[in-house]
């Protein structure tokens, strides 16, 4: 079990781009979720799986538990999302320390760019770029969860952005 | 991904002991629930643990996937069950080319004893030991989940039971 602490933002324009380290595709869904738990099924550039587990209220500091399952199996739990799955491009910006993990949104949410930064403890506070926009931190409506689940913020952000909303 | 095909039965008298091959010691609660779907932990004999995820609306036979996971993290999950932690003994006895499995519940359904037989299709007719009693297959009261999450069937089942319930 690990703690998941992280920060979320908008993102205000393309400097990330010049940042770029790796970049992996996602395909990411919901199989249970409750208000203070989500179940989730991943699977990363079309190669690997994983399941996980998050527990706890706070939007900053969650209980993570994380297994890795066969690709077939994640297909086969997809296929029962609750919601849609979500497309994504997770692309690791390096900054100051930090690692920026910025999501740019395919599919159903294309247009949609979110970042996040994963902190060691509550008390970090890491240099943000320029790049980054408003923080959205424990707003639910930029919740991955919410996003694959919830009917009326899909209609909110969802077909095609052109732009993050602000 | 695993089929489960199982029928279940209560228990009409002690016959079953005399069968008794191997016996397992199981906590097993749920940490998300649905019309269809269910997510499970289990600790067996006190030294492993599996995360269990079954789908499906059809109560003779569902989708499930099962996941070995660190008993440390089963313990947690458990502080996060929905509902109470089940406690039972599981004995398994052969009979007649199949095992039936006799779950012996401790703790708050103690006295209740509910035996399944995992079947390879929906065709297998396995021969019915004469200890066996009412056939509860589809009753929901007796599906673990329900047992374990439903306050108003703990109410009629549970606390110290001294027979099956007819």
């Amino acid at each position: 079990m690990a703690k998941e602490i992280e920060r979320k933002f908008l993102v205000a324009d393309d400097g990330w781009k010049a940042g770029v380290g790796t970049t992996s595709k996602f395909l990411q869904a919901y199989i249970a979720t409750g208000e203070d738990r989500s179940i989730r099924v991943r699977i990363i550039d079309g190669e690997r799986a994983r399941l996980t587990i998050k527990l706890g209220r706070d939007l900053l500091v969650r209980d993570e538990f994380e297994y890795d399952i066969p690709v077939a199996d994640a297909e086969e739990l997809m296929q029962a999302a609750i919601g849609i799955v979500l497309e994504k491009s997770r692309h690791r910006v390096d900054y100051r320390g930090f690692t920026f993990e910025v999501d740019e949104f395919a599919g159903f949410y294309h247009g949609l760019i979110v970042a996040e930064v994963e902190m060691r403890s509550t008390e970090d506070r890491p240099d943000l770029p320029a790049w980054l926009g408003r923080e959205v931190t424990g707003d639910k409506r930029y919740s991955n969860m919410a996003m694959a689940t919830n009917e009326d913020l899909s209609a909110e952000l969802g077909h095609g952005l052109s732009n993050p909303p602000l």
